[in-house]
């Protein structure tokens, strides 16, 4: 079976790649499996800043799932809901991942490629990626735990259109829509990748973290516990936050720490 | 008292046409009755694949109540709290039907006519079409349900720019408040339509009747039950899950059954 | 200690201006403690139709917290605690002030300015107005209450795309990510928000009000109680419902008299 996770790591950064380029970077279970052990090992580094997810070569982020094993891997009920646990550890790793997840986006950005990109935190693309969930016209539906993803990232009424439809949209409908934060020139790509991942490590790393902490708390709809407010507060005991200021009043550039 | 709701049958399709050409399509207690009438039977129909709500004429999609009527049918608190069980039944006949439901709107879409529209599956509109809730100017008030269509439409702060203000927009600025999915030629209005149309009925009518429910549920904010999240997988034991990925592979075109 | 909250009262309308031109209307303690002041009071004012908040001058609208006072006003834990009350404070009195409130955005609208903005019901800018919240470079981070205004502003991804890059962005992708309603010429600035006021005044002040109050009973997720689902009848009651539907059907202008 073809198809590997591959993770990169330089300085503070991770990049995690999605390499099926003879199949267009569809993902198969094995592929699944392997994000979820990629992101609850990158979750646990407390040095890490940044974790890109791009695809391996220029066609495809991820193209979905690769449909040539659906006759023995989830061919009926009992295979199917063995195959979306998989599929939902994944996307549970990528979103509950405390370190900032940029994807990375080239052409094919489809079925479980864009539920995966939904679960990120910021999602950049080339004017020739395309981005859709036709999964109506394979007479399957997206389970709750990918609808969430889908719902999160375009709302319901943007789920209804993409689910309904099975439209695949160009970038420029993409950004509309709110299924990405930018679209960056093809030839630009990795220098803009980088750009961004340089914005990122250079706010604290413990901002990142809360902040992403926060946000998923406030998506929860659950009421916040005294404890939960009292830590918006934490960072005004942090080494950083003193750098910060400090660098910020001197015109310097500050070196943040990690505590 | 002119107006009716004519409702058209074309194999899975079914078109319910806004008919009151005299008045821009105002929609009086009558018609409100009949839209609730006709959508509750609509949704009672387990072989129909899409719905199309449309006005009548070129000029209106519906604009809002037949204010003539309100010294009659809604001129005191009592007499208004009647009027509300129609329109509100109406709007939850639409909001809960199983069906795919696509407002196609030409001309205006205001008041009570963009309240039906919200609670539709996706909109398409043309260039000259206009978009608003006026009520503030005279002096009355959406209530909760009908404010519920609003805020699923164009988010609490859309709400309030568009009651606040009172302003009617047209279809570019109605596009990019998510008002409507997208915007076509006046000339290409009938075929785009049935495109969409087309392209709603190319899924696997299940797969649409869950990702409404499925996206209905999620809206509601409500925890999701183990038999909900068990709902998910209910695809994969369907003839057309089979007809849907053997046909994929095969690259033929799937003719669903609907089961 | 610089800068000032000045407020103006002309008919059924208010001006709050934020006023430290020297420093870009910074909001230091005392400015925030006087917010929260001004609009609690505005807030009691049941003669007001419409509140606007601006800057003085034409650089900013506010530029975020002094950070020059941090070293002695927010140099720990127990002092950052103590200053939160008194923005909480201000964004509460400006997220629960029942009358219309509109943000005149020039120039920059960054951090604790933004969040202020985020607070009101509508804001329009000018094409040069810059928006973010670049606190992870202070080490800083957005306590819940903070958090919430920038959530309800730009939806969860985008604030984290905001406060995980901390990028400072133009007017025209604000308006795409929906931190403004409109983008309007400089030289025209005065006279659109004036012409918002006005639209806003043309609607009944009881409608503004009941649409404030039951929009952020929506965004509460709270389910509504009988006499809650009750009031959105209320207005069929008021003289200004009586005035507002004669007018419109004898095409005259209405005077509503707010009851």
């Amino acid at each position: 079976m073809s198809g590997t996770i591959r993770v990169e790591r330089a300085g503070h950064v991770a990049t995690v790649w999605i390499d099926n380029v003879a199949k267009r970077n569809a993902l198969n279970q094995a592929m699944w499996i392997a994000v979820g052990d990629a992101f609850t090992a990158l979750g646990e580094d407390t040095d890490l800043r940044c974790i890109v997810i791009r695809g391996a070569g220029t066609e495809a982020f991820g193209s979905g799932a690769d449909i040539e094993e659906f006759s023995t891997v989830r061919a009926d009920l009992q295979q199917a809901r063995a195959f979306a646990r998989h599929t939902h550890r994944a996307f549970h790793a990528v979103r509950d991942c405390p370190v900032p997840v940029l994807a990375a986006i080239r052409g094919a950005c489809v079925g479980g490629g864009l539920e995966l990109a939904s679960f990120c935190d910021m999602r950049i693309c080339t004017p020739d990626s395309r981005f859709g969930v036709p999964v109506g016209r394979l007479g399957a539906v997206l389970a709750y735990p990918e609808l969430e993803g889908l719902v999160r990232l375009v709302g319901a009424n943007g789920a209804l259109e993409v689910l309904l439809e099975g439209r695949v949209v160009g970038a420029a409908e993409a950004l509309a829509k709110g299924m990405v934060n930018r679209v960056v020139d093809a030839a630009a790509f990795d220098t803009e990748i980088e750009a961004a991942v340089q914005r990122i490590c250079a706010g604290a790393p413990l901002s990142a973290r809360w902040h992403k902490k926060f946000i998923a708390k406030l998506r929860s709809g659950q009421p916040l516990t005294e404890a939960e407010l009292e830590e918006g507060y934490a960072c005004f005991e942090t080494e950083d936050y003193v750098i910060g200021y400090r660098t910020f009043l001197s015109k310097e550039k500050p070196s943040f720490v990690g505590r």
